[in-house]
């Protein structure tokens, strides 16, 4: 069993609460009422959208050390809502890592719905969390931990694979702002 | 009825004739012996890899005018698998609209494996074929054309989503050739 602390009590913080619950693991789940409490999981989850990450980074820098850092987010530019908001040749999970260079980041979670982690399913497709992070033992510990849960998770590969995670997660927003897909859709993976 | 050329004789060229042969589009298939041949349809599909387009768009460049050209390519570096060879901000597609100013170039194909092109589906989830573009009447009658061969469609929006198609391309391709997915499978669409 592992230990799990989510920062971020929204829509996707709590659905991936869900997962994780659902594999039997200890989860705690922080939001902003929690600032002052010490983060007790050795998998901490920055379910936060990318713009409130460097504070919640800068206050909790020296807890995340040693432990696997999990960057769910999509850094969208919301006020063009035609680009993302970091390098084009690189992605928040770089950034990040920058930001915490001792802990182990893993990009996972951003590709999923807040919909489709609580229902386990997109469409006809179990769904699959995709990751990607250059700490393999870090990606086999959060693959249990994901995969317990009842869902399907395949590693992309390095953290530079974060780049194309983030472009199908954004790409995968904007066509459900668009109304080309439901926020219960989606990309499902068919191995 | 849509009358079709398809440049390019592989595995994409031979499938993508496959679909709008099953709408019954009239279909012309030229090969690199055919370079002398006129391209005679008004949606002209460039199935060739990347490093090929360049050559054959200024041999044809004259003849593409005013047409509709769609780009199928996934510009990967395959020497080092790990980026693509066109600017990280841009898409091949926006190169090639640099190179043929006066045809009406849609992003469509690349986030198709030949395989589920051939059988209509991507594990248990229709095969949907994902298009950008800044012309909506070039992609309003490739969509009705590529429609009419059983596909779903559906439009990501302007050229510049084609940057997020060729993520997506890269992705599924890198995913494939790790074998983390088949190549009969990779991503599938819910709406």
């Amino acid at each position: 069993m592992a230990r799990i602390s989510i920062i971020g009590t929204g829509n996707m913080g709590q659905a991936i609460a869900g997962v994780f619950g659902k594999g039997g693991h200890s989860v705690q789940l922080l939001g902003q009422a929690d600032a002052a409490s010490a983060v007790t999981g050795d998998i901490v989850v920055l379910a936060v959208p990318y713009g409130a990450v460097a504070s919640i980074v800068a206050e909790r820098r020296d807890s995340l050390a040693g432990k696997i850092v999990v960057d769910i987010t999509n850094p969208v530019n919301f006020e063009t809502f035609d680009s993302l908001v970091v390098p084009a040749d690189g992605s928040a999970a770089a950034e990040i890592t920058k930001l915490l260079p001792e802990s182990k980041v893993v990009k996972a979670f951003n590709t999923t719905f807040a919909g489709t982690l609580a229902a386990g399913v997109v469409g006809p497709n179990t769904t699959t969390v995709l990751l990607a992070g250059d700490d393999a033992d870090a990606k086999s510990e959060l693959t249990g931990a994901i995969a317990a849960g009842g869902l399907k998770v395949i590693d992309a590969g390095s953290l530079a694979r974060a780049r194309e995670l983030e472009a199908l997660g954004f790409l995968q927003i904007s066509l459900a702002a668009g109304e080309k897909i439901s926020w219960t859709g989606g990309f499902g993976v068919v191995a």
